[in-house]
């Protein structure tokens, strides 16, 4: 098992491999005459669109600029100017899902004014949704639909207000007296509380599962797990904060041991985080709305950095949690790691209902998680699911499918 | 009464003069030592930073760019590079408040990457929070906090799927058989169902005003008037689209009659419109929301084009909306049109409870509005309410204080 690439890979939040192709041609591709606006322009705005091959064609208007690139996948394209001075590019392939991107002025990396924007790699990005055809798990479709609530509280922790985004099921009004189990679900560095609604669309994928019976109502707490700065003095390499570390993966495990090592990541909020969710936020969402307050039915889970929290903060109070899902973020810790939870299987298959571990086939392949995953059954660990998103990176279709499959493991009785 | 003026003001959206002088003198200002970053910044960004007198210090790291500007309050400011192609500019003192701005970077307008964005002017926008010494009505408080609700529903009438975004005051989960009024409350062209919420702020103005007992608990129902692409075509002065018409106020007031003249700003969504809030959106809320349906207990009001769309819609029928909130959109029209409901006073002193119309004071004076306000009462109409905001303009910080005003007023019974 590759460590460092795990790690590497675990931190790194924004959409960092969009291309079907290992090694992208340089951009010569043509639009298919079926191209589309993308769902994800601001109104009025045809371009980017995306054609049936997955091309996609962006372009901007500038005709003061010496220089104009497209900033996307860890890649960057040149425009090329016409004489009415709109620049365009098209891209090779793109895999399907949802990608951060960026426009490069003149050397300054700048949001696309036809895009609606995101919040990743620390600032506003573009973002291009690019159809998956037969895949519409996460499209608003005609069944019944939860709300996504924003929730504002003032954490002592913190010494701040906060806020939250909470989904509540689509049954959750209409049937006053029920009460229901409770995942939260954290973001990746670089990204915050906005990220599993907008971005990853976590609302429609639950209300697609509770409408087809294939997961139970469920309450979702998205909240601010820090990291919303790891970007935010130009380091784009997250790869550059490890210093060459190249520790086991289940020397984490305890606790936030990682503390240091991972320097900003999980200094300032991220470094309260743990603080805030177990003695601030759970007790609130267990006062606010109408959960079954038990560790049998709350589940902690996350994406990169947040699957990293899960494994810190989960793996050291399964007196909180029942349930925990790590996509892109590492795995369970190392059988043989000092105080690791997998020391005592019996105690491990007991006390976790639930242990998910996810990676996109691109970051990490399904052989290698295979073989852990067995490492753990010869051990006595019963319980670890995995999944592996077939084609895509450290990206946002990776952590849909990863929901996707995880929700229905979960609260089942 | 400038028919013509108020015509144009109440079309544009945008931020369009957020300086304190008329004649900002060209950008020289020193930032005071006791300057701070704008709260509106991303995580991570010291700058834009904002001292006691309101100048604003923008920068931006550029090295390979020519020429890079400030579009903030319909004036263009150059930024200066320094040695290490960091640019910076100074603004004279901001007005307080909320305003869009953009960088122009060798000609191309965009968002500041340091900066939250918004969706304003037809795309997402960066913006600026100026601190209003002593006036803290809509910063989030110690007091019992309401939710607003990203409420996902298809819509017949547009055959598309839409959002709303509901805010739900605090008592709302805890008081499960108490019912509320209903303010449906629309944004400006170029914006959308998250303007109120967002640059609006309209969450923590009405917790702030039901725990002082100065409101009532009231739902709040933010949808799309349509009208989001309005500059998408490059368009930036709204006025030239009015085409040298000089029609009365009051002539727009029957329906959609302006329809045509007002061309894109009411095709396409906002000419749906009308049909979409009163069969599609009021239907919903109150079968989803624990409402009190009846027209004495719902109110319409909007800013700018949204103030347009109350009078167009709400003046027309007085069967579904006994209070009426038109904020920078024009007034109720004229005593002498024809097909005003003014014609009959008594009837409209009937059926009106609240018919409220503001405008913040640089956009029209406050002798304006009483004028026109004693012309009313002088045939005989004695329930408008009007207001003035003083020293803003078309801005988002006279719709706060329109909202804060009106809000007190309505469903007091």
């Amino acid at each position: 098992m590759k460590i460092k690439t795990i790690f590497v890979l675990a931190l790194m939040a924004g959409s960092l491999v969009a291309f079907a192709q290992t090694n992208p041609p340089a951009a010569a591709d043509q639009l298919g005459s079926d191209a589309k606006s993308a769902c994800s322009n601001v109104p009025g705005q045809q371009y980017p669109k995306i054609d049936s091959e997955r091309h996609a064609e962006f372009r901007l208007r500038a005709p003061g600029a010496v220089r104009v690139q497209l900033d996307i996948g860890g890649h960057k394209y040149d425009f090329i100017k016409n004489n009415q001075g709109v620049w365009s590019v098209v891209t090779p392939p793109l895999v399907v899902g949802f990608h951060y991107y960026a426009i490069v002025v003149d050397g300054v990396t700048v949001a696309d004014p036809a895009s609606e924007s995101f919040f990743g790699v620390s600032k506003m990005m573009s973002g291009i949704e690019v159809p998956s055809p037969g895949e519409d798990f996460y499209d608003a479709k005609d069944v019944p639909h939860g709300e996504v609530r924003e929730h504002w509280y003032y954490s002592l922790t913190n010494s701040a207000w906060r806020r939250c985004f909470v989904y509540t099921p689509p049954d959750y009004d209409s049937n006053p007296t029920a009460r229901y189990p409770v995942v939260y679900l954290q973001h990746g560095a670089g990204e915050d509380e906005r990220g599993w609604s907008t971005q990853g669309r976590v609302n429609f994928i639950l209300d697609n599962l509770i409408a087809e019976g294939r997961a139970r109502p469920m309450v979702v707490v998205m909240d601010n797990g820090g990291g919303s700065a790891f970007f935010a003095t130009g380091v784009r390499n997250p790869a550059g904060l490890m210093g060459g570390t190249n520790a086991p993966a289940g020397t984490n495990s305890s606790a936030m041991a990682g503390t240091n090592r991972f320097g900003r990541l999980f200094s300032g909020p991220a470094g309260r985080f743990p603080d805030t969710l177990l003695h601030e936020i759970i007790p609130m969402i267990d006062a606010t709305y109408r959960t079954i307050p038990d560790r049998e039915h709350r589940a902690l889970a996350g994406l990169s950095m947040g699957g990293m929290q899960t494994r810190m903060i989960g793996l050291t109070h399964l007196d909180a949690f029942a349930n925990l899902g790590i996509f892109s973020g590492g795995t369970l810790g190392e059988l043989n790691a000092t105080n690791s939870p997998l020391a005592n299987p019996a105690e491990f298959n007991r006390l976790l209902k639930v242990a998910f571990v996810s990676y996109g086939s691109v970051e990490r392949g399904a052989d290698s998680l295979k073989s852990y995953h067995d490492s753990l059954v010869a051990a006595g660990i019963t319980n670890m699911t995995y999944y592996i998103s077939p084609g895509t990176a450290h990206e946002w279709q990776s952590w849909r499918r990863s929901f996707h499959e995880f929700a229905p493991l979960i609260f089942r009785n």
